[in-house]
């Protein structure tokens, strides 16, 4: 992957026809205003300060051919694919790049480097697919005598399925692709396909609690853990494969969400599905997102949930269409259709089924009956087509409007189906408000993405023009004027993108500070020389006051290698 | 309920017609060996040594009148109502009373029962129902300068409902019957139906993440727990009610099934659902346990579960059809038709379905087409009803064979579909091997009882003569092997009943050592004192090894309030 961005280099989609003009127009930007990222060899990196006897042991554990140090390696374990992340490492601040990224290439030489850093005090950040937006695989090096990337991109390997069970064993390291390639190979599926589905990996996914677009359908990584092979520095945790339990408190809920903070996932039994042999992606329309939102949630309490369910609000839909916008007649014909049916400034959804034939068919008829008696308006199978085509575009066109100057972020949460309309207008009023108020007011978007017979998600996409003399501070305003605005709202900080550095000074205002003490008192027990990917998840004492600044900066002399919640108190 | 077996006195359903010519010839009982339980005033009661302080302390905290002394009470918290429980308080022992029986009415008022008690040492055993059968509400005062039983029957509210996002949040201490009236009134259910239903409670289902009879449709207590209020000895936790979070490791999920080890639930928030309009209870046949087992599992992981799914094997099938045996012709005329069909000396299967009109048809006929194309033989509404008659009679009959000197005792476990037929096969070897070589050779009964797609759960009942001289060895020599063959087959170690003093010895075997230290650590954290539900859940230190003995006796020179672990060491 791009150590500037996201994808690799060559693939660049460009940005859709109408974006360019509605980026100008909404938010203000300058056509003119290019921002690439510094050439590679411009990128300021710290000297690697690992002891030299630590890294003779790490080598040993390893080999010498698994410990990297070359520039663009660490560069691109500086930091994850978070807005704050590409601004800085665009601009070529890599300050905290680890020391060295290590290859392990098994669970046993996991095992030596957790060891060898428990002893030399070395900090180890998990690295899976590196896709967090959240910044939790960024090395925060403060109070250690170095810190390592531990990538596990060398545990590829699917270790064993059984047909009957319906589980697969992967090792953590098995990105998305090669998951499905594997398990498509003996004609079975996990379903998981997160927006980050080309690089991120099954112990990331495991690791954040991770939701994928389909997992309305196929569930949340979470939901499709059934055992774990759990490497810590005080030792190995194998979490047995079975159905259900009721053998007492839930160990193995501790280490999935445990964000690298607890140790290492190595190996992870997962459920999954026979391949599907059909697919079908469908457009609806709901003249408001209420209106959506209530069929939605009568179709999910009738117990007959699609595999994918997304319904765009109002502004998403006017953007999206808007982007997309060719002029073509059959665009014309589309709005003049939707005019005549009264759902001109409507909502867009898009309703996905898979598996067998008969299946689909059966599921979609029921899924259509209960939408259309919701209001909905039947679009045909076009703009899910078009929907199937773009799902993981969304990074890739991030690097774009970054170039152009625009500031883009993306934030969910999840929330009661009672609550959920009073926490998209508080958000929806907390981006406009923060954003509007440093002269940069934004478009914010938002979508539900996955449905509960108890509440749904919101995902909501803002886009402002950036604050070139102030990016990060900018960001850190709106970020904080949401995520306050959803606590507020009795919602969570997060549905899949997880903790990290980025929510970790909130975990105590969702959990509680008895909630937060267990999860230290586990880490305690588990990495008691405290090495694991240290500032992630856990708030750091004393706990940040008032209007504290995001810790994240792009002068050098800060340092980006301060912890966040420190350098603001 | 009564103080030495279930149900209200004068409730007595009295023994199936058949079931004593089976009991006489099969176990070799003697119908003339009654064995009834002692009365109340025999029952050798332990003097209350409550400390007078903590006492003080405890009536300003509830009020005088919620603190009971007397001797019935005591003796009705003295144990639950597993096998050894009842043998031992029939035979008048009840040496693990509790000093006293608090009964507070508020969270407030058990945050002061918990902070009296961590300062005076005295230790507390949360009570629903007191339904365990695990030995999970035995007081076992050892090292402890007092112990009291903590009973929640006063906290009996709904607290409230979320219509649109169906959650319903629940005091602890309502029972089964009392939740279903207060959510019925609102149109709703919780579709919870344990064996226990008619006592257990809200709380103990969550604190013990038991299954309902219906929980292949409705879910387990587990997946119906949203939100949490838990006090423990440290402070409160509130667990947010969300859909679903990406917000770090789950706090909850380290609450639900902790077995009052680390704390109370106060109260729950837990998922509900519209209260059905229709049931549909079938009965099927399947001319083996394999090819039944079989069926359900394509007829689950094709998406198609019915809300409960009973199977019994040949041996349970065969039991149950001799004990029922009316002589009538239609019992004849149903063995002729079986015969017939190659079913005879098959399995019954019980397929119930519950919902709306339209969808209960719907359903059932896609679980009919598939459980035919399994094999499956539809025996009509008959068995079903028969079924949904007895649902709850099993521990009101158990009463009535321990009164005849039986032994009778059930056990459960989960696997994947892959290891289920072994399991069941290591299970009913090691308890035929572990009896017969005390010279009283068992019935041993399986069924399956819940679906999962990886998996499912079976259920295990098993009857010998009872040995007058050795009960309690007996039963643990039968218990010891059945256990020790489950872990050895892959399997959990409960998959209901939970942990409690029964299973404790055997939870490292299942969650490995550094799993035991993660829940030791959280009990450090919320209860620093260590006085929640003392020989519950987890092992005692040192670890027992080989041939040890149950910690249960009938002799009061040892002491039942011995930690089994203790005594074995």
């Amino acid at each position: 992957m791009r150590w500037w961005g996201w994808g690799e280099d060559g693939r660049s989609p460009g940005l859709p026809p109408g974006a360019k003009a509605l980026l100008d127009d909404e938010l203000g930007l300058d056509g003119a205003s290019s921002t690439p990222p510094v050439e590679l060899t411009e990128v300021e990196l710290p000297e690697a300060r690992l002891p030299g006897p630590a890294l003779e042991r790490l080598r040993a554990a390893v080999g010498a051919e698994h410990v990297l140090e070359d520039r663009e390696t660490r560069v691109k374990h500086a930091a994850g694919k978070s807005y704050p992340d590409l601004v800085r490492i665009r601009a070529g601040q890599a300050s905290s790049a680890p020391d060295a990224v290590i290859m392990p290439g098994s669970a046993a030489e996991v095992a030596a480097v957790l060891e060898a850093c428990s002893e030399a005090r070395v900090a180890v950040v998990p690295f899976g697919g590196g896709t967090s937006v959240v910044g939790g695989v960024e090395p925060l090096r403060e109070g250690f005598a170095g810190i390592v990337s531990l990538d596990l991109a060398r545990l590829d390997r699917l270790v064993g399925v059984d047909r009957r069970s319906l589980t697969a064993t992967l090792d953590a390291g098995t990105t998305g692709p090669a998951a499905e390639r594997l398990l498509g190979r003996q004609g079975l599926t996990l379903g998981h396909f997160p927006q980050s589905f080309e690089h991120s990996s099954v112990g990331g996914w495991v690791a954040t609690r991770s939701a994928g677009q389909a997992s309305t359908g196929y569930g949340r990584a979470d939901e499709l853990v059934e055992g774990l092979r759990f490497l810590a520095p005080a030792g190995e945790l194998n979490v047995p494969a079975v159905p259900a339990s009721a053998a007492g408190p839930a160990v193995r809920e501790l280490l999935v969400g445990s964000e690298g903070v607890l140790g290492v996932i190595c190996e992870a039994t997962l459920r999954v599905r026979p391949a599907p042999e059909h697919r079908r992606y469908d457009g609806w329309s709901f003249r408001s997102f209420e209106e959506g939102v209530e069929a939605l949630r009568v179709m999910e309490q009738a117990d007959a949930p699609p595999d994918v369910a997304r319904l765009s609000d109002e502004e998403e839909t006017r953007v999206s269409l808007a982007m997309a916008a060719s002029g073509s007649r059959i665009e014309r014909l589309g709005r003049a259709y939707l005019r005549a049916r009264g759902h001109e400034g409507g909502c867009l959804a898009i309703v996905g089924l898979e598996g067998g034939e008969d299946e689909v068919g059966r599921r979609g008829r029921r899924c259509a009956a209960l939408l259309r008696a919701g209001g909905g308006l039947y679009l045909g199978a076009r703009p899910g087509r078009a929907w199937l085509k773009g799902r993981y575009a969304a990074p890739y066109l991030r690097d774009e409007l970054l170039d152009r100057g625009a500031m883009v972020e993306t934030l969910e949460t999840a929330a009661g189906w009672s609550k959920l309309s009073d926490v998209r207008q508080a958000v929806r009023r907390s981006l406009r408000d923060s954003l509007a108020a440093r002269g940069t007011p934004p478009v914010v978007m938002c979508h539900v993405s996955h449905l509960y017979r108890s509440g749904a998600s919101l995902y909501f996409t803002f886009l402002a023009r950036r604050q070139p003399e102030a990016p990060l501070e900018q960001w850190w305003a709106a970020k904080r004027a949401a995520t306050d605005a959803i606590l507020a709202a009795g919602a969570t900080i997060t549905h899949h993108h997880a903790v990290g550095r980025d929510h970790a000074r909130w975990l105590e205002a969702e959990i509680g500070e008895l909630g937060v003490e267990l999860i230290r008192a586990a880490k305690q027990r588990l990495d008691p020389a405290g090495i694991m990917n240290p500032g992630k998840l856990l708030p750091v004492s004393p706990r940040p006051e008032g209007e504290a600044a995001s810790g994240y900066s792009l002068s050098p002399s800060r340092g980006s290698s301060r912890n966040p919640a420190q350098s603001a108190s």
